[in-house]
């Protein structure tokens, strides 16, 4: 079998998430020739921003130390996908196309890339949540049995770098039937009713445990959209597709949305955290409900393989010793129910929001990329 | 790149986990076809127990349906490793071997496969849990950045079916700092203290809990050998292992044996059973004096990976709603605690025994193998 050969790899967004990873990736490259696990040799050909870019016209390695300072003295403007794709398509090695933005225009691109040999790792949800006809499309572009297109990897796509996609998969490809997958999605979500209504009781009113939850950057800069349950039905429609169901679009199931009614005509998110304090009395309602039962209420969803209904986002009562009413911070929980391991759930726990830990997901699958690439 | 190719199966033990792994095996043959994330060419050419082996001298596809029977039929008595291996090295495509024993002789044997180039799929803790010289002898003869030397997978041999190693590989392979590791990492002491001592009272005393365990079948047939503590110790030493530690062997740090100093001179599992009633106090003062607290008991392991202390397993108390302690049945929970996850580790959790969730184990293994030679 071959040894191992030059890989160029391509990254697409330096925020959040693309500088954290940016910084493991150059500790990634001075790890790489001591490990005893991991294929040697990459190069860094293109890194993007929305506005800007910088290039390897000839394919030598950019500078993993120095990359902020040419972003920021590059004349280079960005550039569309079918541009980027043309420079890396007559690369004469395999390339990894890293995009670490949330962007829908990059994700209906995966497809054009995939069939040209260029393997994919990305975070971004929007290319497995959007309609099911781009999820078939990357799917049947990346490789398969015949040896021909890219590999697709996203595994911080759900619960950041939490091995939740890749345990997924790997119950579904052993031949395990998964019924039930249940949990907390949300990072924000987490924090918000953690917060709300602690176990053993305490918790501010809602919407000022919203505008914590804000000052403390754990919600999206306007706070509706983590309110309106879209980012967890995201998740949902990605982990129910997995498990096999044709979900058409994260709105084909319901969705609770946290944002009351009156409140949805609301022109900008400052104005909706201004008047959402008059609609307290719903939620502390529904908390005092679940305290006469000793329980507490989380955001939770859930998606039932066997039933037609097959997913959905919700507020739901939970005993004070259930896993998910235990949770803390901003983690996320995420149990799988299935035949193999029967009432007690595989389980897999942890923080599923932050720049390093999201990063961390993005890096794993770049390492299981090279690794099926050097092989 | 090259397309599928066929690629050779060996397989050592039908028992437990062995039957389920065949049966397991049957189901991916049958669904490869179909899947678009995975390889589909594989043939079992070698299928052995401890006592007798069937094979398949010109390496034609022995049937996964009918092996059963042909073992039964077959004259040809067990080979050892070296002629197993002299078998395999002739074959004109790649190998895996997979060993579904845990026999320490085919331990001692891996070097020699991986050394020439045959992959290793495994549950065998004692591969990877007895000297360190083997250890490094297996690590270093598998696969490294030179494209020589066989892969090596052992998802099975701590916590079943659990994504523990590879989580915990890649935590270590994408530059976190794995700082603690902690968890229980026994179905069979995980069943016997949620039923000595659950949570909210209760629990017959510690000899009945023994012997309904050893009953139901959650024991080794002599319970000493769950009871002493190295089936832990040698988990915690693979762990230690991984994450970088030279552990010198699972007695190489404190190891907590629960059986009482006078019956370590019991010669049989039935002696010792018939006696460890008169030494239930010693336990029933544990359990008093936690509970005095609000506690549990729990036997769990731990890792320090900073300090020198390096690991020990032994007798912990936990408060109610601690996740160790709210565990269920025989289930596994193991928390990674590192720099990206901060004080909220990352947690994965689930059943960590039993034939058809180990045999998971080593069928996703064999997957990803199967996905690294066919790429």
């Amino acid at each position: 079998m071959p040894g191992p050969r030059q890989i160029f790899i391509a990254v697409i967004g330096a925020g959040g998430v693309g500088k954290c990873f940016l910084t493991q990736l150059k500790t990634l490259a001075s790890r790489l020739s001591q490990s005893h696990a991991a294929p040697t040799y990459f190069s860094l050909v293109l890194l993007s921003t929305s506005k800007k870019l910088i290039y390897s016209p000839t394919y030598q390695p950019l500078s993993l130390s120095t990359w902020e300072e040419q972003l920021q003295t590059s004349s280079t403007s960005a550039k569309s996908p079918a541009d980027v794709l043309e420079f890396l398509a007559k690369a004469d090695e395999p390339v990894v196309l890293i995009d670490n933005t949330s962007n829908q225009e990059w994700a209906d691109s995966y497809p054009s890339f995939l069939k040209q040999g260029i393997s994919i790792v990305t975070p971004n949800k929007k290319a497995f949540s959007s309609s099911y006809a781009l999820w078939k499309d990357i799917y049947a572009s990346a490789r398969n049995g015949d040896g021909k297109g890219g590999w697709i990897y996203h595994e911080s796509s759900v619960g950041a770098g939490l091995p939740v996609i890749s345990t997924l998969k790997e119950l579904v490809e052993t031949g395990d039937e998964v019924r039930k997958i249940e949990g907390v999605f949300s990072g924000t979500m987490s924090f918000l009713f953690n917060s709300f209504m602690p176990v053993g009781g305490g918790g501010g009113s809602f919407s000022a445990e919203v505008k914590k939850a804000k000052d403390l950057g754990y919600t999206e800069p306007d706070p509706r959209d983590d309110l309106n349950g879209l980012d967890v039905a995201r998740k949902l429609t990605i982990l129910a597709r997995l498990a096999g169901l044709p979900v058409e679009s994260p709105t084909s199931f319901p969705v609770q949305s946290l944002i009351p009614t009156a409140l949805e005509s609301c022109k900008t998110g400052d104005e909706f955290m201004q008047k959402l304090g008059e609609y307290d009395g719903e939620m502390e309602k529904l908390k005092k409900e679940a305290a006469a039962e000793g329980k507490v209420v989380r955001f939770v969803g859930s998606i039932d393989v066997g039933k037609k209904e097959e997913a959905d986002d919700t507020l739901t009562r939970f005993d004070a010793s259930h896993p998910i009413a235990a949770l803390k911070g901003s983690d996320n929980i995420i149990s799988f129910y299935t035949a193999r391991y029967g009432e007690n759930p595989l389980i897999i726990q942890g923080a599923g929001a932050g720049g390093d830990v999201t990063a961390m997901g993005v890096t794993g699958d770049l390492i299981k990329c090279l690794r099926l690439m050097h092989s």
